[in-house]
This record gives C-alpha cells, structure tokens and sequence, in this order.
C-alpha cells in the first residue's frame, strides 16, 4: 500500500511539504528553499507529526548549509548555528527535530568542500529510513492485532506525519492488510482536527472502514465494548516509557484503562529520548488561546476569553501496553525493559 | 446574582427564547405562539438544557391548548393530542420534556371553559418553582465544596439552561458567592460549544474567573492537581443514580475518578426517572453527522464521511459523589438511597 501523496518531498533542490492546514478539502503543495522557512512551516503547522518534523528539519540543514557555504567557503559550519538555533525552535515537544539536527551535524566534520551534495544524501537516509522503521512498526504492532479487531487512533501518526506509511496508521494499515482491523475510529482531535482532516482522509484513501467521533465520545464508543485497542504515536518517549503525545491522548488512555483496552504507542527509536528520565521532564508546547476561542476564524467564546490551550499530554508507562519501535516492542514498559532496547 | 437574560419568557401572550445557537456573539430572542414551533425550536437548539425545554414546553402547551379550543371548545382535550405528540417527540433524553407535558395534562381534569388562562398559571408555576428549585439547589451544592476549590464543568447547565440561576452553575454561583470557589474551567463541549459558547459567557457577565479548556484537555487539568469537582447537570436520571448528560460527561466522570476528583451532578427532581432500573434504559439521542463533519457549515472531514454523533452519554452511580436535587443531597448515589429521596 504506496500512498498517492508525501507529507514531505525533496524536489529538484527544493523542499515541497503538502500544506496540512488545507487538508482535506484543497491538495496544496509549497516549495521551500531557506531553512528559516521550513522553520516557520513546522511552527505553524504546514508540516506536522514529529517524524514528519524531523525529516522536514533534517533538509532545512541542507539549505542552512548551502546558504553558509556560498556566504564563507571556510567558515559555513560557523556561519550555519543560528540557523540550526532558529529551527531546534521550531516546536518544542517532538524530540525527532532536535534528533534530526543532531544527525544532520554529526556529519558537518567529515565534510570536504561544498557541504550540500553530503548533506543531502544524510537527509535522504534520514527519510528513507523513516518510511522503512513505519513498514517495521507496520509489521511489529500487527502481530498484537487479534482478528476482528476495533481499534480508535487519535490525531494523525499516518503517512502525513511520517515520511510515509506512517507510525499508528502504518500498523493499522499493515493489520487491515492481513484482514485483522474490521473498523477504524478517528477521534477528531481538537482544536486542529488532525482526526478528523488527515486521519480519516487517509484512511478513505486506501478504503480502510472508519467512523469520525468526537473526542469526549471516545468513552462511550470504549464502554460500548467495540474497541479492543487504541493505538497512536508520540512526539516524544522517556526513558521510562511515558509517552508524549497529541493533547487528548491521555484522556483516551485513562479510558481505554477504565474499559479493559489496550494501548499501543508506535514511534521510531528517534522519538525516544533516554535523556529524559520521565515524562514530567517533556517539554509541553503550550499554543495560543486563539486556536481554541476561535474555528475557521469566527469566535466560538466570548471577548477576552481567557483559555488554557497545551498541545500535547503525557501518557505515563503505567498506562501504556506496548511501545511499538522499529527496534522491537516494549512490553509493560519501565525503565529497564527500555534500557535493554535502547541503549 | 439576577441574570440580566433569560432564556424562556412569557411575553405578552407569547414565548421569548433566546436563541442559543447565536451566543455569545449575538443576543436574539424569537418569539413563538405555536407548539408545533417550539418543539421545532427544541429539537433545533434554538433553547436547550434538561429544565430549560421543560418549561418551554410546558408553555408550548398552553398555544397547544389555546388553538385546540380555538378549534372546538368541547374537544379541545382530544384535538390537542398530536400537538402534544409532537412535542413529546422534540428530543427524546431529556425527561424534563415528557414530565412538563405530564404535568400539564394533568390539569386538563379540571379545566372548565378556556383552558389558557390554567394552564399558563401551570406553566408558570413550573417555571418558577425550577428557578426556586435552582437556588435551592445552589444552596445544597455549595455546601459541599470546601474553600478555594477550583471547579470543572461540562456544556452548560446554568441559567440559560433552566428557568433561571442553573444547575451546576447554580451550585458554581452560590459557592463562588460564599467565597468558596477561586476558579472555574469551562470544557468546550464539541460539538455545540456549548461551555465555550454559554458557559464561559455566563460566567463572564457574572465576573466568576473562567477559562476555557478543550474536552480532551480535562485530563491533563486533573493531573496537575488544580481541580477538586467536576460539577455538572443532567438530562435523566435513572432509579440507581445513573446520570445521562451532554456527551463528554462521561469521559470526564473516569478521568475525575481516576484522579480523585470529586463528581457532582446537580438536576431538579424533575429530572428524576424513577420509571427506569438504570442508565442502559435511558434513551441516548443520536444527531447527525454534519454536526461534526462541519464547523460553521465549513467541511471539516472528508466527503461521504462516517461519524458517529451520541448527543449524551451516560455516567454510572459508581462515579458519581453527589446527586443535588431541590428535595436533598443522595450521597454515593444507589437505589435505595434515591428511592428515600424520590418516591
């Protein structure tokens, strides 16, 4: 199953990123050619989904370096830090961007000359291994699929969030395929509505069967008995297995742990960050009142509304049945059993 | 505290609603003199909340009454009927709707010549005794809140839902007035907005401090330990204490049970259905799709999408701290203890 669009494309020296703020009603694609406007794309969203943030990120350096480069010869890898600076920036929570420029530097001293052609190739193995660590969860997660299978997904951990296939959807994918998942629930994820704009026009794409519900009826859909597992991404994992995650995910885990249902969290190994001993320690983006006071640019709230707006929650370990990684699964996951897959 | 609105009026031989689905950005009352339009407005939000329609509907069938009479003065009680039917049918989780009806004909006995002058003393009386039953109620709830408590609540269940004062926004009204209450959180209630929309606009021309949460951030609000009640309303509440309300309720009930948040709900003895064993009996009102594949008539999901829309849902006695009725406080609500209140 090839989707018939790329959340993130590298055409002819250009970055094209599918605008995802227009989904699903316009197909529109930009072309970026300056790091510092691939930053701005990923703070406001035209690129989203830590994976897809990575990858996006790991070509800004590209052009960060081609712009250093044809500024000072000698000097680029100097020349380069407030560019990588501004873009690190970009969003706080999913780790893979700051992971991706890790990668991307670790490069710069083996560099002779022109930096780009280098570069590039790093940034295209960064993609390229995105899109094969998704078809790995794909197949790793489906293995904790049982046949007739339920399941809800929150937000978009899809081909959109990804380099392609994508992380919660890659195994939802890879499990309808081998007819395990009877029926999808995408709960539409306020106030961006990554359910109920991506995921679901994902899903219509390769005909997999989905209902829309909104997010506070994700419960009575749990109590109805219908779900076996809800399955989405992170942004962000702790050593200890506590998951980042789009706001809202932690409320379904709280539920779905009420209900008897089973939680999976499906990231590649760059969403880990062993650095951080639990999930208290993520840094939780908080965005503007405005996104929640208003819809489409009409006010839902009263002037002055005061509002609290994070974009993510933290799901802990406890919470959470298996962590789905290209290097293998977590099981139950706690500190040790993490340790012993990511070192 | 008076409200400087109201939702339902008697006006001169006529009903005065003021239209919800307008609020808070425009302040439009509509006037009715027929039944069959009320229960139009009814079904289409133009008034809502349990106590709120039961009142519009008692005054619906005084126009009910007055056209049957103006019809055949013998046969005005048979000639009403579909009338009656029909508004019966206006929306089918509130009980408060069939109990008004019921309290209505039960006056038709004793009517003799015009029946409108009756029963608009009846309706009347409903009304007043809901907004006597509100302030009572407010006094009961704010009994069990302890100082600087900071306070969720769900979709609207205040003044503009009842016939004056509210429900749980009367408990919020009097607790904040005996300086018990720091803060109030308004979830937004997708997908009428009605906490966005009603609640954080009532609360506002009260000067109460409130801030407007997504529904799925309700969790990340009880894990940072802010809150201690989640106080709501209801539209019906069964034999066992089992409470259906505006869908999200629920939700909100296990996150608050799991973080050792206390649950209030807070519903005249109108609201009471004794008739019904327990919750699973409590018919859930399912509204279109559109509602949710649209926001402001702007698609927000793909074409031909699936959604699944419960109206309600319902939370189990289990969950529940207290049930604030007018008649008295059912602590740990079950069967018995609702039948020593509710006869």
């Amino acid at each position: 199953m090839a989707e018939s669009f790329a959340a993130v494309q590298w055409n002819k020296g250009m970055l094209t990123l599918l605008d995802q703020r227009k989904l699903p009603q316009e197909l529109i694609y930009l072309d970026y050619d300056s790091c510092h406007e691939v930053a701005d794309a990923i703070t406001n969203m035209v690129v989203r989904g830590a994976p897809a943030i990575g990858i996006a990120a790991a070509y800004a350096v590209v052009f960060a370096a081609r712009h250093a480069y044809q500024e000072d010869i000698e000097n680029w890898r100097k020349l380069i830090e407030p560019a990588l600076q501004y873009l690190a920036d970009a969003r706080p929570t999913a780790v893979n961007l700051s992971w991706a420029i890790a990668e991307m530097r670790q490069a710069f001293d083996e560099i002779t000359g022109d930096p780009e052609h280098y570069l590039l190739e790093q940034a295209k193995r960064i993609h390229q291994d995105d899109i094969a660590a998704n078809q790995q969860m794909g197949r790793l997660g489906a293995e904790l699929i049982q046949p007739n299978s339920h399941v809800l997904t929150h937000c978009n951990a899809g081909a959109l969030a990804t380099g392609g296939y994508g992380t919660a959807l890659g195994v939802i994918r890879s499990a309808y395929q081998k007819g395990l998942i009877d029926h999808v629930y995408a709960s539409e994820t306020r106030p961006w509505m990554q359910g109920a704009r991506l995921t679901s026009w994902e899903l219509q794409q390769d005909a997999i069967p989905v209902s829309l519900v909104i997010d506070s009826a994700a419960a009575t859909l749990m109590h109805s008995g219908t779900v076996q597992w809800l399955i989405v991404g992170s942004d962000r994992i702790a050593a200890n297995g506590d998951a980042a995650n789009k706001i809202g995910t932690y409320s379904h885990a709280v539920n779905a742990k009420h209900h008897g249902i089973k939680v999976m969290v499906v990231a590649p190994s760059s969403t880990v960050d062993m650095s951080l001993e639990s999930g208290s320690q993520i840094p939780i983006e908080h965005r503007t009142a405005s996104e929640i006071t208003a819809i489409q640019q009409m006010p839902v709230a009263p002037k002055n509304m005061d509002a609290i707006n994070p974009a993510f929650d933290v799901t802990p370990a406890e919470l959470i049945d298996a962590i789905v990684t290209e290097k293998g699964v977590v099981n139950k996951p706690d500190t040790e059993k993490m340790r012993s897959v990511f070192h």
